[in-house]
C-alpha cells in the first residue's frame, strides 16, 4: 500500500480500508476506554488471521491517545499515570523483579532521541539497590537502563548488544523504548503504545535482522513507542484515500482513472520522514511523559509531584 | 493557491502553472546558468506585473541549486565560492565598508535556528578592526552580527530591534540571514537565495509588520535564505498539481471531478509545517555553506581553507 | 589582590581581611536576615568611601544565600519566591510597567549562558498585551527580553545594542540577568545577586567600554546574577589567606616568610576561569531560579505551579 | 598525597617530588622525543616496584603534549597523525583486525563526554564490512563502537556491559577512550595518554569494581586519555608544593611551620572537580583529534583530509 505505520491501530485501519469492511476481523480483539481527554484502546491479535492481517505478531496492542497532551497538564498527568497503570497490567511486578530498559534509536538525530532521552530521565536503581534498600525498604526494584545506539553508529546489531547485557545482567523483564512512524501529523508525540510483543524487525526485506523479544532475550519484553516521524509518502497517498473515500457517492464508477490517478500521485513523492518543525520540544515533552510512567510503574509508593520534579 | 514558498524561483513556477502558459511573464527576466554540478538562475522583477505574478517585490532573486553538497566536498565548496561571488555582485563592498549580519529566526527551535547559527560562525571584526589593521591591511572589511531573537521570544517586533542597532552602528550594509519554506522536500538545504529586496512580511494578513529592507533601514538590505521547512498542506497540494499535469491526456475534460477530487484531498491535511528527520546535521552543514560564503565575500584574500578552518 | 568577585558580600569580606578590621565600614551598611535555609543580606553603598573600600557603584546589593537549593525542592521555592520580593522591592512595578529583560553572555559556552537561559525561560508579553488583557486583566504587565551576545561575537558593545533598543520600545525598567564571578565555589549556582546600580564594566582598564545602568540608558537597571565562574588564580591565592589567619596563633611574627610563600603560590598559577564539572544541569536549574523570580515579580497573582510549569 | 591524576607522566613527578630525588626510579623506564610542537613521551613500568612507586600497573604508557594544538592547525594535524603511529605501534592490526572502541563516560556532562564524542567521529565498519570490500578492499579494517554510558545512569558496571558485547561479537581489539583528571590545568585538552594497560578502577576504594583490561575481556586493551577536570584540591596542594621547593632556599630548615601552612590550605578547600570555562569547544575540538587518530590507525591509506572532513 505504500504506507508505513509502526501502530497497530493504524494498521488495522489501513486493513479495514483495504477490505472495505468495518466489520470484526478474525483473530483482532477491540476494546476502546475513553475517560477524562484520554482514549485507550487495547488490540489483541489472537491468531495468525489476525497477525497477517494487521503484519504484527499474536500480542496484545494498548494504544494511550491524548491529542491534548501539550496542552493541558491535566491530560499530561493522565496520560502519564495511564501508561504506569497499563505497564503494571501487562507486566507481574513485584519487589524482587530486576527490569531492563533499552532506549533504542539514534541520540543525534532528534525524532529518533526519544529511547535516550527517556533513559536519561529513569530512576536507575540497580547499582545501590542496597543502600535504597535502607531508605526505601521496598518500595523501589531494581532498574538497569541502557541506550544502545543504532547500527549505523555502533556497527553491530541491537540486539547482539542487549543479548550479551542480558548474559550479564540476567534481568527479569525488558522494557523497550523507541520512536515510531505514523501515517498522521496528528499522532506524532500525542499517540503512545505498549505492546508486550517486543520489537520485531519488518517481515520483509530485511529479515535477517534479530528483534527484541522473548523469543531473542528468553525474558518477557514490552515495547513503548510513540511516533515522532510520518513519511511524506504516507502523507501524501494517506490522503488520496481518505479524498477518494470523502467523494465516493459523486464518482463511484470511475474507477480506472482513479487508479491513474493515485500511481501519478505517489509517484512524485519521495520516501522521506517528515517530523514536525518544532521536533526538539516535542521530543523533551514526550520523553518526559515515558519516563514518568516507567518511573511509576517500577516504583511504588511515588507520588506524581515526586517522579514530575525528578524527570526534570 | 494553498502552496507556501519563499523562493522567488517556485513563485514563478507556481504562477506559470497557474496560467498554464510557460512563455515569458512581462517584467519577469529569468538567467540560468548550470556549472559543475551547480544551477545558479538569475530572476529579475523589473515591474509591477512582475511583482504581483511572483507575489514579491521588485528586486533581483539568485539561486543557487546544488543538489549533490550534501554528498560531495567539491560541490560544496563550489556552492560557499558562488555564493560569495553573487554577494560580491550583489552589493559594492570596498576595504571602508561595514557590514551587519542578522541572524533571523529561533535558535531553539532547530529548523528555524539557520540564521543565528551561521552568526556563530562569522568572522566578527567590527570591534579590533584597529589591531587587525596592523595584521590583515585592508584584508579585512568591519563586520558585526546579532542574532535578535524572534517576536514570540522577544516580544518586540524584530525590524524595530534592528533600526536601534542601525541607529547606534551605522552600517553601510546589511545581510540578514533567514530560514526559508519552500514547496518541495528536495530543496531543503541544497539551495541558497540570495536578493536585494529584504525581508518583506506577507503582502496580506500580517501587513502592519515592517520589512528589513532598505525603506525601513535606510540601508541596502541583502537577504540570504535557505529551505528547511515545507508545509505538509503544500506537499499534498503540490503532489496533486503534478499528478493531473501527468495524466492530462487520459483525462482531459474530467475537470468538475478533478476539482472535487482536490478539494477532498486538501481539506484532510492540517497546514503543519514539517522538516527532514535528519534536520539537526542538515543545519549544522548549510550553516557552514552560508556563513563560509559571507566570510569570502567580506574578507578579501581569505583561502576556502582559512575559512573552512574556521567555522568548523 | 588577585582576587577577583563580581558580589558585593565577598568585595566586603575581601576588604575586612586586608584591614583586619570586622568593625563597620564607613558608607556601607549591612543588614542580614535569615530564614529556612536561606540568607538575604542587604548591603547598601552610601557614599564615595564605602563604594572605593567595595570597588562597587554607591547603590543597594541584595544576596540570597540558598546552599542547599540543589538538594530542597522547599529552599528552591523559597529562593523563587525571595527573589521576586526582592525585586519588587526594589522596583516600582504598575500595571503599565514596561519591563526589558536583557540576557547577557554567550550562549555558546555553559557557565556563561545564564542569561539567554533565562531569556528563554520568561513569560514574554508585550507582542500580545493587547489580546491578554481580555483574558488576564491587568495580572500581566508588558514584557520584552533580548539576549543580545558579546562583543566578541557581535562585534558591538552591549550598551550600544540595548541603548538603540531603548530608542525603539521606551521600558520603564531593565533587568539585566548576568553570569558572575565569585571568589568561592560553594557560591556557584547557590548564591543570587540582586543590585539597583545596573552593569558596571571594571573602573580600571577597560574604562572605555560603557555600562548598563541608569546613567547610559535613562531608565532604572536592576542587575541579576549568579556566580557561576571562579578564578583558578583565586582559588589558591584565596586559600592562602584563609590558611594564614587560620594559624596566626602559631606563625604570628613572620610575616617576611609568609610573603615568600605566599608570592612563590600564586605565581604558579594561570589566571584561568574555571567550572564544576557539572556545569550544564547547574546552569539549567539556576536559570529556571531566576526565571521564575523575574515571572512571579512582573506578572501577579501567578501560583509558584503556574510559574514552575512555564518554565519547562 | 591529596593529589590526583590520571595520567603516568604526573604519576612519575609526583613520585619524583614526593622522594625528593630526581634519578632514576627502579622498574621505570623513560624515553622523550620532541619534534615540531608535539613532545612524546613513552613511560614503561617494568616491574612491581615501578608499579607501586607510579601507582599505575606494569606496561607501557605514551603521553603526547601538543600545547599549542587549540591554536596551530599543523601542530593539531601532527597530534592526530602521532596518535594514529602509536597507536599502530602499540598493536597488531592487519586487515583481518575486528576492533571495538569503547566510548567511556556520561554524555550529558560536557567533560566527561569525550568518548561517546569520540564514537560518534568513528567510521564504523563492521556492518557494512563486506559492501565496503568491494569498494575498498582492504583499507578498511572492521570496526564496532559502543558509549555504554556509567554505573550512575545504568545501573550497571561498564565492564559487565563490554564483557556481554565481546561474547556476541568477538573483537580482536578494543579501544577505550575516557576523559582524565589531572593535576593541571595545562594539560586540559592538550595531552594525550595511550596505554596498553587498558582501565583500571583505582586500587584503594572502590576496589570491588572491575577493570576494563585484558584479564577481565579476553582481548587486548588499549586505552586513550585526555585530560579535561582538575580537582581543586589539586590545584591548591600543588601550588603549594612547587611554592615551598621555589623558596626551599629561604626557608629550608623551618618545617614544622609550613606542615602548618599546608594542613591549614588544604583543608579549606572542596575536593570539586573543576574544568574550563570553554569545555564545550575544548571538547568538540579534542574528540576531533582522537578520533582522527583511530580512524587513521584503522583505516588504511586515508589522507588526513578525507578523515578530517568525515568527523567534521
Amino acid at each position: 500500500m505504500g504506507i508505513r505505520t509502526d501502530l497497530a491501530l493504524e494498521a488495522k485501519e489501513i486493513y479495514t480500508e483495504s477490505v472495505q469492511d468495518t466489520g470484526d476481523i478474525d483473530g483482532v480483539k477491540v476494546d476502546v476506554d475513553k475517560t477524562e481527554g484520554v482514549t485507550t484502546t487495547k488490540i489483541t491479535i489472537t491468531n495468525d488471521n489476525g497477525a497477517r492481517a494487521l503484519s504484527k505478531p499474536i500480542g496484545t496492542y494498548v494504544t494511550i491517545e491524548a491529542p491534548d497532551i501539550k496542552y493541558s497538564t491535566e491530560v499530561y498527568e493522565k496520560a502519564c499515570k495511564l501508561l504506569a497503570k497499563e505497564i503494571k497490567n501487562m507486566t507481574d511486578i513485584s519487589a524482587d523483579t530486576k527490569t531492563l530498559v533499552v532506549g533504542l534509536g539514534n541520540k543525534n538525530i532528534t525524532p529518533d532521541a526519544l529511547g535516550p532521552d527517556v533513559v536519561s530521565k529513569l530512576m536507575v536503581t540497580n547499582h545501590m539497590r542496597e543502600h535504597m534498600k535502607d531508605f526505601f525498604g521496598d518500595n523501589l526494584t531494581s532498574v538497569c537502563a541502557i541506550a544502545p545506539g543504532v547500527l549505523g553508529t555502533t556497527g553491530m546489531e541491537t540486539a547482539q548488544i542487549i543479548k550479551g547485557v542480558c548474559q550479564q545482567i540476567h534481568p527479569d523483564l525488558i522494557i523497550c523504548v523507541d520512536a515510531l512512524a505514523s501515517r498522521s501529523l496528528d499522532r506524532i508525540s500525542t499517540t503512545i503504545q505498549l505492546s508486550d510483543t517486543g520489537i520485531n524487525p519488518g517481515a520483509g526485506v530485511d529479515n535477517n535482522r534479530e528483534g527484541l523479544n522473548e523469543k531473542t532475550l528468553g525474558v518477557k519484553v514490552i515495547a513503548i513507542g510513540v511516533p515522532t516521524v510520518v513519511d511524506a509518502h504516507t502523507i501524501v497517498s494517506d490522503s488520496i484515500d481518505i479524498a477518494f473515500n470523502d467523494i465516493q457517492e459523486e464518482i463511484p464508477a470511475d474507477w480506472e482513472k482513479n487508479r491513474l490517478i493515485k500511481e501519478a500521485l505517489t509517484k512524485n513523492i519521495k520516501k522521506l520522514m517528515v517530523t514536525p518543525k518544532d521536533i526538539d520540544s516535542v521530543i523533551e515533552k514526550t520523553s518526559k511523559t515515558v519516563a514518568n510512567g516507567i518511573n511509576l510503574a517500577l516504583h511504588k509508593n511515588l507520588t506524581f509531584e515526586d517522579i514530575e520534579s525528578f524527570v526534570g
